[in-house]
């Protein structure tokens, strides 16, 4: 096994931030237990994801139901629970968290496989159609799910279930003539299986992961192959001869028209992509692999070329995909929340073959601005995509139908609601890394770290930052804090006394005696924000930040038709409210109007109506209704 | 038989404009042969039209090849042809029509029918898929080729036949238990039946028209009947049960959602909408008859709502369709050509009921603007889809995949190069109007009008413009002339002496003696426009437009990044040149520019480079090369 740089997980690492906390806390004491019962068909959204596992496991009749991936929601939902129980005591929790193992267990082949939907639809179409299954995506769910729950109960059954599958996996995949030499349409078993490595030191699972990253994309491709066998029929089509053969063409979708160590740029279904850097970085041994140079090409591509503002990923409905270099259209954007945990995900295993501050600054702005969106602040109702500029005027347009206005109890495609469920209750996951020699922050959120080094970390990112650090215990190694290029004027102060900030690679490091008190001192201004030359979409406008915020303009503030709004060409953003941390800026500006009642008419002089222009974060907007929204606003 | 507003067609007007004429005179002598090879598959681009119909006749021995409406083009390349020899001898193309028209007429069926997909491929699946067979859509092209044909002919075969094939229809058509109660999925019959019956004084064709626009979206609706009995399949899922059955959410598509007469908006398919308000209006017998008042209600909905500048429709490439009222996106437009000719189709039909000079403007704001970028200069390539903003940045974006950066020599859907050429070989047919008491010059395109009025029209439109009109008799009728909205300081003489000019509804009324020579003057002035503040693409932006010309901005002329240039707020655009009749307009701005590394960043203060704006006319983009190309430009 690999000596990666290990981050501090879950349990080790303590939120007392106020913000991530409370999200978390939510999540586990309502969220968690309303997912359940959609999932369990209680109410009026409709899960069909435990109902499959009861059929398939013979303790109820009837047909399975939702789609072919089905299973993934509930396993989604177990590694959340799994990251609950890892740090607090819930009784009833614990005892959904068994009947779900229980339930699971059951319905395992001697073999060791497991999916409910090829178990009771179709049992003679096990592992034939990579293209549309599913299987091995499900089959990663599961494993994460699985370490998840094993790392807070200590109860080994799931466990045992889990290493039962990946060693049938193990058997079944492979070159050896009497294996199968293929990999999921959809990637998630890579990054799963190195987890299953790392928690039960089995070398097999990596080096399945790492099978699977290096036979995708393979020539004679396998998935052209076999949709020529199945003659198109796929999973999707009910297995009736379909007209869409697989070409070379359509291989983009799913990352499988190169080897990736060859892929130049991110390309086809986004969250594809993402799990696939995400696999190739966990695979990795060293800065010098293939894997790794791959991916961190990948990764530099989307961020570089292909990222909103938001870190949100994924241009366009068509394929829930990536575009090109450089096209960001803002009212049409896909930008699943899901791709954006997964850009997270993929950011988390690049750092532990190199540490990277920009890569945590990736981290940082996605989570506030690309995972957050995604949820409400009650934390029940859900966006699956999330445009950069809307207005309801479009509602009824078919092409966008995609976009909703307002975030949803459910989806009938339903991965965001529990990734965002397991990904807010293992946020803390993010904060602390550590190489041989160092300890690194990466992100500025108040917590305590109590595992083989120990701190305690308060953060106030505010006009005034503050970010006070007790080093209980450090083992002698460096602390390196990723410094934010928003604060300003930085000054620290090690036990009262005044000493110097040498920020190298984005992080400050101070070498720590275990009790002393590092403080950080500095400004968070709010500033505009402009987008390369070559974002025609952005062009003649200006974003707002604000610390880690990415802010936007909402029609309850600011009335409608947001973009006849301008700042004016000298404006200040200014903070004006701070309200429940939920920052509210203001910008002065005036809004641009021609009253006609022709579509097209000669210019003349409009109205220019001095107005303040009121932003506040991206990711609470539609907390208080549905309305307009843009993140990008004409400037002067 | 309606006594409406007569339009003088074809024969009775002969162009001398230079503009228009160049065209009318390439097609004839180039293109048509060039699109009779194609059509032939004769060289690289395959029409696979005549090849149907040599089979159809026995004369040919192979399978079925192309799209199920792949007879229509030989049917619109027929009816451009009959406009050629309407007003010139030419026995090579003669011979072709000729040819086509015996061909045609093996290919009918005893009972009148004729259909080169159904008769070869599907003999037993006549008229039971009216969702997509596009039956009744080839029926109505060959009615029009055949009345265009023998007007220039007299030739009475292909009449006959046409009339044999109607016949059938009539008898086949209707609501008596024995007949087919249904339209087609695609309108176009419609206004074919009128003309048919206009020209053989058949009453029977035109009530067939009425009907099929009073059967369309009646409940319960026969599509959705017809779609469960054949289990989903159509003419495209190759007859296989498919899991697409047609709901109600899907008629909107091809307009049947409901009655005609009840649509309240512009919806589905942009070229199924115009044509079935064409027929609409084609139908109506009088201002209240609720077919005319629907079409109007329907044709206004889009000049105010949903129409490019360039007088281009249909929003989306998602069903070529309408979006929603104010959504005009610049980028994604499909803005297909054949939609913005079946627009001016419209429009000439409603002004057939009541003359409206705002209508006849659409018309010529279309045909400069919207029908005219769909050909080269050389007209022998075809724009399909006209974006109003592109950017060959995106040229393998995925999900743009069906936006050319070039015109191309042809399509695998080729709908638009034959109805580009019946279109610019019979533009004269929208110039000049007859009501019993006067006579509408509509637009200021010289020409001979030589019917039962006759005039000469001189048309100069230019920084100084002159219209000079020679009546040569007028039968007493007033001449009313459409002063165009960017004729400014109009001056009118009759004989040399001055006249005052008198305009209401938008016509000038003269009341002139035979042999009387009006001289209209004025000047004409590039202009600024700006868009309805709910389009929020065209937000700070604004078009220039110079006569009949929407102009544009290209890549040749001014540089990549069109998006970073801005019109400096006091420029006003000047006419800096003429040749070839094609105006190039030069305005003050600047390049904005950004030059960093990041995709997103700190605002600075910009580079602002001086520069001068070039704008040339929008139907002449891509004649000099691929390239970004703008309609909207920024402007302080």
């Amino acid at each position: 096994m690999v000596n990666k740089i290990k981050f501090y997980n879950v349990k080790d690492v303590r939120l007392t931030d106020g913000f991530f906390k409370r999200y978390a806390d939510i999540i586990a004491k309502k969220t968690l237990f309303e997912q359940w019962d959609i999932l369990n068909d209680k109410g009026d959204a409709k899960g069909h994801a435990v109902i499959n596992f009861e059929i398939a496991a013979g303790q109820k009749k009837g047909e399975y139901q939702g789609l072919v991936f089905q299973d993934s929601d509930l396993y989604k939902w177990l590694e959340a629970a799994g990251n609950v129980l890892s740090v607090r005591q819930d009784s009833k929790l614990a005892k959904l968290v068994d009947y779900a193992v229980k339930l699971i267990q059951k319905t395992q082949a001697d073999d060791g496989y497991i999916n409910t939907y090829f178990s009771l639809v179709h049992p003679d179409k096990r592992f034939v159609d990579f293209e549309c299954s599913h299987e091995l995506y499900c089959a990663g769910h599961f494993f994460e799910a699985a370490v998840s729950v094993f790392e807070a109960t200590n109860d080994k059954r799931i466990l045992d279930v889990a290493q039962k599958f990946a060693d049938y996996l193990v058997k079944t995949f492979g070159t050896d003539e009497s294996q199968i030499d293929a990999a999921c349409g959809h990637q998630e078993a890579e990054l799963a299986l190195v987890c299953l490595a790392e928690l039960t030191g089995e070398q097999k699972y990596r080096d399945l992961a790492r099978y699977f990253l290096e036979t995708r994309g393979k020539k004679p491709n396998y998935f052209i192959k076999e949709s020529e066998i199945r003659k198109g029929a796929t999973v999707w089509t009910k297995w009736l001869e379909s007209a869409g053969r697989l070409n070379e063409g359509n291989l983009k979708y799913f990352q499988a028209h190169d080897l990736p160590v060859n892929q130049q740029a991110a390309t086809g279904h986004a969250v594809r992509m993402v799990y696939q850097i995400t696999g190739m970085a966990a695979v990795a041994n060293s800065e010098s692999d293939p894997m790794y140079i791959a991916a961190k090409r990948l990764f530099d591509n989307i961020i570089e070329r292909q990222m909103y503002i938001t870190g949100a990923i994924g241009q366009t409905n068509f394929g829930e995909a990536f575009s090109v270099d450089y096209d960001l259209p803002l009212v049409s954007a896909y930008a699943e929340t899901c791709a954006s945990i997964g850009l997270v995900m993929a950011a988390k295993q690049l750092m532990r073959v190199k540490p990277n501050a920009a890569y945590a600054a990736i981290v940082e702005r996605v989570i506030y601005n690309g995972v957050l969106p995604g949820i409400n602040l009650e934390c029940d109702k859900y966006f699956y995509v999330n445009p950069q500029e809307c207005n309801p005027i479009r509602k009824d347009a078919p092409y966008l139908d995609y976009i909703k206005y307002e975030r949803q109890p459910w989806h009938g495609c339903a991965c965001c609601p529990p990734n965002l469920s397991r990904f807010l209750t293992s946020v803390q996951e993010y904060i602390y890394m550590r190489s041989e020699d160092a300890l690194y922050v990466n992100l500025l959120i108040s917590s305590e770290l109590d595992g083989q080094d120990k701190l305690k970390m308060k953060c106030k990112i505010a006009k005034n930052a503050a970010i006070k650090i007790t080093a209980d215990k450090l083992n002698g190694a460096m602390l390196k804090v990723r410094i934010p290029e928003y604060i300003e004027k930085l000054k620290a102060m090690v036990n009262d006394t005044p000493t110097g900030v040498d920020i190298s690679d984005g992080y400050a490091s101070f070498d720590l005696k275990d009790g002393d008190d590092l403080v950080i001192k500095g400004f968070v201004k709010p500033i505009f924000v402009r987008a390369d030359e070559k974002l025609n979409y952005c062009a003649g406008r200006v974003a707002v930040t604000f610390g880690p915020y990415v802010m936007c303009a909402e029609e309850c503030d600011n009335g409608a038709n947001l973009h006849n709004l301008v700042i004016k060409k000298t404006a200040k953003p200014i903070v004006v409210d701070n309200k429940n941390n939920i920052p509210a800026i203001n910008v002065a500006g005036y809004r641009q109007s021609y009253r006609k009642s022709t579509l097209y008419f000669k210019e003349d002089n409009p109205t220019k109506e001095d107005t303040k222009i009121t932003f506040v974060p991206y990711y609470y907007w539609n907390n208080r209704g549905a309305g307009e929204m843009s993140v990008w606003i004409r400037k002067d």
